[in-house]
């Protein structure tokens, strides 16, 4: 289907966009404390349950593939439930307990009912010394074993005694929950956003990246746009990699991708490439953060992090990067108790949305134009595009941005090329393309001009 | 015409025209406090004058453009004549002369005769609040208005009375004034030099670049050259326009060129590359001015400045950067009173001319040649070019020279190469292939080796 | 012949290798005690008593090449024999004596029985004023002269009277002598290793190359290898230039080399690269330091220096770097009699030794495997290669090796290649390939993705 520029402009972001951030924000908060207690894993009835409450937001196409499925090198893992879980000391008391938090128990914990002295009860207890009141969040999920996490402090004065570990779990036979919504632009090309949606009871891992993914789906829902956009929500891991595997022929329909996570906390935005480092993806995210948000970093692709290690292994190998505050393992809080609500925040969240749908818009509207008048400058002041006294020392952004494009457009450059060179926003480049389109300076490339390789 | 070395080595610098650059400082400095009070503007008979004083120093051609002309996306203006303007109060006295100054009218004004109150008066005043004793320079050629400029202390003590303001200007047919002067060298390749020359009563912008231009040229004069030389004298933007327009068939001579500006003050060089930023004149200029003149800086194409804007839009794309010293809009003095004689030296004037005349060597002197004896280095030693005791700490600059222009001359690399490499002047380096091809250990490349893009 | 993957593995270095360094060195600082009385020039009885003794550690191959000798731009020189030389002042007292030190006499110098004023012997006198109390290494090996080198301090006192200088020398037919040791390996393809050996009392200049040079030959000995190895020990410049005129038709075959010198002393390592700069020797030299030695350097090439100088010119054009400390002129003592064995030490010496080995392991193992499973990530926990609890913060650096190894494994990237790109040991990663290829997840590419320009 072919594109007009009129289509495009329809993205450009206005200041209602920019306002409304702040009232997602609150939107995103609030369904990320709604959502905070559900017991999630990868598997099962809290993963199943946060599906639901996701697809209140916006319709989900939900998969459910058994266990037992072989996806890749990998095998769906059978079904985890959970019922009750505690650590009982001589006089019954209830010294560790699921009930006060879902991080109490290692994910995938075989099912227990044993007594024991606290020494041999002590290497199924995890704790984190450098933080003795928090609880760390940690699983097992392919090897079979049970365990407890609990604050170092509360294990420091457990007395030494007989106490009695429960886990009343199972594992069998049951499926693992994939959810998916597409968004159908002009183009069958697709933009991919992806966020697990596994972890229990970590607020910034990820519901942050949930609440984000999900309220971008909203946002352009029935909008029109160029691209389409599949918002992806499944475990980490073994999640990501049984879409892939389900998905595999549908793959190259993938120009552009993201992994969302860590959005939530006050950190400033840190974009990982892929792991070509140069797709357009990687520009247009780079390029919108380091002009447009304060302390910007660009980080290297490495094969450790989130999912992006399954898009960009080398059988697979898309162009997605992945976007966070401050990293995964670089904030204490880091998979443990203290990643609560209290963690985050509405504005964190309404600007790590409006942040995305910034570089949407750099994927929307990177495009090249010819100049239709390349010899000279053309004279913009009879078109009402230049200040009329001259002798100034200054040039206004926008007036710049005008001569800018006016020197690139010349089939060869495209928008994103243009703001990266000129260092100036993608917006002000794009909409100074605009203005010179309508008076009739500019006119759209051919395609076999434009499409370079994402 | 075919080149060969020796031709090439009567260009090579020495310490004769080193010296001289104190006098040429002199002389150039001289000719710009003569040419300081003409009434120049981008036509008429100010921007006349001026041409016919440069004609002094060298042989001009000159071209008349007729008013109305269509030239790429523009037209030749009218022409425009100012006899008289003033503004005096109530009592009749002139409180704003343009006898005092040129700038005190907004060029290209319209004619008035008008008495109005202080505060219907005041939207044609400019002044500059942040420097209350300048006078700032402004100008308004294709909005039909008027005004006045004058310094913001007097401004601010005008009683609030009624003042006659009277502009006697004739806009009308008339044309458009370009100049040049062509040095014939060796080749009919062509090095362009562009000096604007529109500006009234502003000292360093541009009365330094065009007294170093015509003082180029007259150096040149009756020199044998490799390259021909033009120079072009010409009012910013509708004059470099107006003459790439009239020139358009010939302009794939240009091989090299250079906008010369803003030369006088004390600041550093400043040399702004191509569109292109790799052409041969960026690197020849970028390393003269690095390895030989203190504190020097490169700075990125930006389709803003002076005349470079049009040599590089996309349907002209010639190799043609800007040397100046602080760049304009970056020292205040800009575009103000305080640009006077004063603010500009014999001292900086010389400095730039002869920095002009090296990026003019390493153009000339770039060929490549070819190592005869490449097996290992040849014995110096025996041919009296290298020092007959060995051991030594340090080696010479001239010796390490010799032993980078062997190494390297395998004919892919020029000498411009070479001394990027090295990190040493150009002219050591140059010098160094002159001793070596004496006593036989080079020769020159085949022009199919050393003729790259420039 | 194939090489296989298990040959490979022969030459990874252990913990053994690593902890017989420090015995190496010891051995290596004996060797150069022993060798720094030898009054070695480029030819003659001393150059040849020092190449006996190398022969004595690993088989020498000698190779005597006659005065007169045109090789390549240069000839053989005559054989320089020196008896005895000294000065005496008028009380028959000698002031400076041979016996004392090699240094004393300018290197070929001429025979001279001659009394003089002091004032006319002083042309003849080298000393080092910023220090007094070390004698000067200087040598005249083309130009007919003599000379002696003394202490400033000794210069200082010598009252003003008449001395008698003799120096017993003869220059006549005789040869310059070559030796070198050729380890085979499985390829023909060889590591050429190469140190200059005419210095005289010169400890670290180069004594230390010399050292290190045969202690690798010796450690390699019947060791399989990948390449083969050629050490070659030969005069600085006329003695490189020779070998390599003889050796010209077998030039094709060397695919890495290192010139060695000047690694006994305490500063960290220097690398300089090749003249091409990004030759596979350069890249593995560069990493290992890099990664595992503290404030190693890397030296951009340059056309002065030792032996690299002839393997680089632009004839030759060898993929040679050279291995240092502080280089050559960069440290005072350089070519003076503080350059002695209290200068250098074992540590230093066997820190070297095992830094070359690093290079070779590096040079050996970098080839090229295909991962077996490029579809997401392999699940390396039910391999045995994964810790089986989740959530932690960090991951340990062999994981991270593996997961740069299986990321990068798409047979366009050596070892080397995804060492550089994680920034992590080569040892690290091609153990890490060793692991994955032992449980079925890597193979090695075929040769012809391997085989890249080296």
């Amino acid at each position: 289907m072919k594109q007009t520029s009129d289509q495009l402009h329809v993205l450009l972001l206005n200041e209602q966009t920019v306002a409304a951030a702040a009232e997602e924000g609150e939107a995103m908060y609030a369904l990320l404390r709604e959502l905070f207690p559900f017991p999630r894993s990868i598997t099962g009835a809290g993963l199943r349950a946060t599906v639901r409450r996701l697809g209140e937001v916006v319709p989900l196409e939900v998969t459910e593939v058994p266990s037992g499925t072989q996806v890749f090198d990998w095998t769906v893992p059978d079904e985890w439930s959970l019922d009750e879980a505690f650590i009982e000391n001589e006089h019954g008391q209830r010294v560790v307990d699921l009930r006060d938090s879902n991080l109490h128990v290692v994910g995938y914990s075989m099912p227990v009912d044993i007594t024991l002295s606290l020494a041999e009860l002590r290497p199924h207890l995890h704790t984190l010394p450098e933080h003795p009141d928090w609880v760390p969040y940690r699983t097992s999920y392919y090897t079979r074993t049970w365990g407890f996490c609990l604050s170092d402090r509360i294990l420091k004065v457990l007395p030494d005694m007989r106490y009695r570990a429960v886990i009343r779990s199972r594992l069998g036979r049951g499926s693992l929950t994939l959810a998916e919504h597409l968004h159908r632009g002009a183009s069958d090309e697709e933009v991919l956003v992806f966020a697990h949606d596994c972890h229990p009871s970590l607020a910034n891992d990820n519901l942050s990246g949930l609440a984000v993914a999900v309220h971008l789906a909203a946002w352009l829902y029935q909008r029109p746009t160029r691209y389409s956009y599949r918002f992806v929500f499944a475990p980490a891991t073994i999640g990501s990699i049984t879409w892939l595997a389900m998905n595999e022929a549908r793959l190259a329909r993938i120009r552009h991708g993201l992994v969302l996570s860590v959005l939530g906390s006050e950190g400033s935005f840190h974009y990982k490439v892929s792991r070509d480092g140069n797709r357009t993806i990687d520009r247009a995210a780079w390029h919108v953060l380091r002009t447009e948000f304060a302390d910007a970093r660009r980080l290297d692709f490495l094969p450790w992090g989130y999912d992006e290690r399954q898009f960009c292994s080398p059988g697979i190998d898309l162009p997605v990067g992945r976007l966070t505050r401050t990293p995964n393992g670089e904030f204490p809080e880091y998979h443990t108790s203290a990643d609560n609500p209290a963690f985050v925040s509405p504005a964190a969240l309404g600007e790590a949305w409006l942040a995305c749908l910034k570089i949407f818009e750099a994927l929307e509207c990177d495009v090249s134009y010819i100049n239709l008048s390349p010899k000279g400058e053309p004279q913009l002041g009879r078109r009402g595009l230049y200040r009329s006294t001259g002798g100034y020392q200054d040039v206004p952004e926008r007036q710049l941005a005008l001569l800018w494009v006016l020197n690139q457009s010349d089939g060869g450059s495209s928008l994103l090329d243009i703001a990266e060179r000129a260092g100036l926003p993608f917006a002000v480049i794009a909409r100074a393309a605009t203005d010179l389109e309508r008076v009739g300076l500019l006119r759209r490339a051919p395609a076999h001009l434009t499409e370079k390789r994402s």
